[in-house]
């Protein structure tokens, strides 16, 4: 199979000057704010997108290491398949997150819940739409065992663990 | 910026050969069986996932045409900023569907609800789990004014349009 080539559309920017301090998921970054500054040549495809409360970005874990098939999760205790995980050590290290779209100007994004890297490079952005991207009752496997108490509690102070 | 390489970590197979068969979304996909072959170098990396009952995958476009910045889409008659819909012709051509798994056994992922083409290179593979993939009442923008009956109608016989 042929490689893909891709080229950023724009950087992220949030408080996160270091991956140790990002937290692992947008609903454990409540208030956080950023900006998505797209490459002006592609404003023109941001319009309609400020009808939308939230957004999905699509980026490149820039700074991941080395891919690794089985993770730590900054949610568990036992290591996991990778791809049960979003743990950014992936063979395609692409981050999605799902944050809020406070408002638009020109080409920058303001955002909030902001569980990104700052200088992280941006490669799409799909708008959240409910009848697409939700699902009643779905089973979560792992996650499912994992209460919000305790989410929350390791979603705010662990990082998944890549660490060879 | 510079640009960014992937490799595909499989292939996505499906009933559907020809892009204007392919339903535009999961949602209106439903029970259209398909599999994910993940290549047997990172079969380790599916552990676990069978626990969940939807996952999101991550593809490459790789029949769109080139990037339009405006399109009008499946579900509408007015044209729209791209980044405000699902379209495939996007400067980076990843497609993402929260797809149903159904079974793994070794390196195949037994799918449905299945909206992509036949042998479309897989990139990613991420759980959906609804305490990060959920947002209680999303406001949805242009796709908040098209009721579901007509969404499920226009999203099994009209395609988004991408022509020039």
């Amino acid at each position: 199979m042929s490689a893909i080539r891709l080229q950023p559309i724009g950087i992220i920017h949030s408080p996160y000057t270091r991956a140790e301090d990002v937290p692992v998921q947008p609903v454990y970054a409540r208030g956080i704010q950023g900006q998505a500054v797209v490459d002006p040549q592609y404003a023109e495809g941001l319009r309609d997108l400020d009808g939308f409360s939230h957004i999905h970005l699509l980026y490149h874990f820039h700074r991941a290491g080395p891919s690794r098939l089985l993770v730590k999760p900054f949610l568990d205790d036992a290591s996991r398949g990778l791809f049960a995980t979003r743990a950014p050590c992936r063979p395609n290290p692409i981050g999605m997150s799902l944050v809020k779209l406070v408002a638009v100007t020109e080409n920058v994004l303001h955002l909030e819940d902001v569980d990104i890297l700052d200088g992280t490079p941006l490669l799409d952005i799909k708008p959240f739409v409910t009848r697409f991207d939700h699902r009643d009752g779905a089973r979560c496997g792992w996650q499912d065992r994992i209460d919000e108490v305790t989410a929350r509690e390791r979603g705010t102070h662990r990082r998944p663990d890549c660490s060879p």
